[in-house]
């Protein structure tokens, strides 16, 4: 089966031709710049693809979000309030599967990968999988024995209002809470209070500590919320893997002893994890979208 | 089929003999002492009553916690780290099924009120729904299509660290954390903050706008993690129903208008009511718990 795969973000769309289990044949990076010629560039490249590699079975679409789940609802499939301009209440779903012709499924960016993460990567042995993004935006995906439930909403975490850290420098710049964890620790927001992406930092730059603490208040939030027994960490600030052991420390912080099997740092070091799939979770979760011909 | 039913708190254990359809036929409340004379004393209401009604078919235990509810760990069925003084690491299940020598099944008091309210109570039609509890402890418990997943842990959310409402004078009295959600917002934290309980001080005190506004956040966060479409909030200091109107608003302050299904007043007064159980929610779950033999 030829599957093609979308992991849409806010900064690029990942295009892939394949399947989760064979790979991509092919793959394409396309800027997200408005809809109309973001999604015509992302057509034509399934076009070409097919041409070279064989027709499209299915499409799977992995989003950024908020996304309309729900199937009884109107707006099925669009993607409704996000902060980025232009794509408020965009049809992802029907413009896709209009243009390409072929049955098509969508979910959450992080609920794809959720559910990658859950089959095919760092999720084995887990029942109870949090998926994190933190790159443009910061997004949390909730995999239940390796699949992604579907009751209406979905975990939208990125917006969780923490505590602030006494030594952050900046006001937030979430358009709707200001102060949220996106609006503190995405990319944007790393850059906005330090003047540089922490790959450009020093080791001993308080900016890590800062970072390493919002994410371990959000671990601390899901183990006291939904309850997970993995929590996968990805996006692109979580390439800077020295973030994991300080992650993992404040999260005991602010769990303070309380949830007696994450009292141990060995215990947590098994919990909060990077991903683990060959390529992109999100892309990987997109192709396993598709193949699934889910029509919720 | 007759049923004990326990409702284990910090305060009073409840006891009843009977059935969640047909209620009860006799309780019984227990103050919480030590665990050997709050044990002994529920232990021989039950077979009294058993005397009076007939015998015993099965135990069901709603309990504060955290319990260990993991089926494979040696503590299962135990209370753990609860700051409830002479009550850590009691085997709570192994001693009251011993004592009434019937099939005995455990679950949190607030996993059990949310099964009962999904089952008989405020719950109907909605698919994921969460019980709060606010008393002398603030819980969370899920159910999941009217059902409770147990993967190993369970909702901790009465010990989320929120932000400190800025008229609020009290430090906070968790011994785990100091100011998380149960040290500022319980029963005995209103007491300390504000020298009476809410239902003593005028309309206008502002105790009624910070407590409104922590258990506002509180269910924000329930909508951006576990994504319910029903809240039902229960326990001693929900009683004072003026806080709903308030909670749901402050409810719509922290999501600041991101997610779309809750941005209209009228969709958080379905969201976020008051139990509708005939009886206590904790106590009808323990029946069903007892009835469906769980032997997790």
């Amino acid at each position: 089966m030829r599957i093609a795969a979308i992991e849409a973000g806010g900064t690029k769309f990942v295009c892939g031709l394949g399947s989760a289990e064979g790979g991509s044949l092919e793959t394409a990076r396309i800027d997200t710049r408005d809809p109309d010629k973001t999604l015509a560039e992302a057509t034509g490249f399934f076009r070409d693809a097919a041409a070279r590699h064989g027709a499209i079975d299915a499409l799977g679409i992995a989003s950024f979000g908020p996304v309309d789940l729900d199937p009884a609802s109107p707006a099925y499939g669009h993607i409704t309030t996000t902060p980025k301009p232009g794509w408020q209440n965009v049809d992802l779903l029907g413009r896709l599967r209009s243009a390409l012709g072929v049955p098509a499924a969508i979910d959450t960016d992080v609920n794809a990968a959720a559910l990658a993460e859950a089959r095919m990567g760092a999720g084995q042995g887990a029942r109870t999988l949090a998926y994190v993004t933190v790159g443009t935006g910061i997004g949390v995906g909730v995999a239940l024995d390796g699949a992604i439930r579907h009751a209406g909403g979905h975990a939208e975490a990125g917006h969780l209002s923490l505590r602030r850290h006494p030594d952050h420098p900046y006001a937030g710049g979430c358009p709707y809470h200001g102060d949220c964890l996106e609006g503190l620790a995405n990319g944007p927001a790393i850059k906005a209070a330090w003047g540089a992406s922490l790959d450009e930092l020093p080791a001993d730059h308080p900016a890590w500590a800062v970072q390493a603490d919002y994410l371990g208040q959000l671990c601390a939030v899901l183990v006291l919320t939904v309850a997970p027994d993995r929590i996968v960490l990805g996006g692109g600030v979580m390439t800077q893997t020295r973030l994991f052991p300080a992650i993992r420390e404040r999260t005991g912080h602010w769990l303070g002893g309380y949830v007696a099997r994450y009292a141990g740092a060995d215990a947590r070091a098994a919990l909060i994890v990077p991903p683990g799939c060959a390529e992109a979770p999100g892309l990987v979760g997109a192709y396993l979208i598709g193949a699934a011909g889910i029509s919720r």
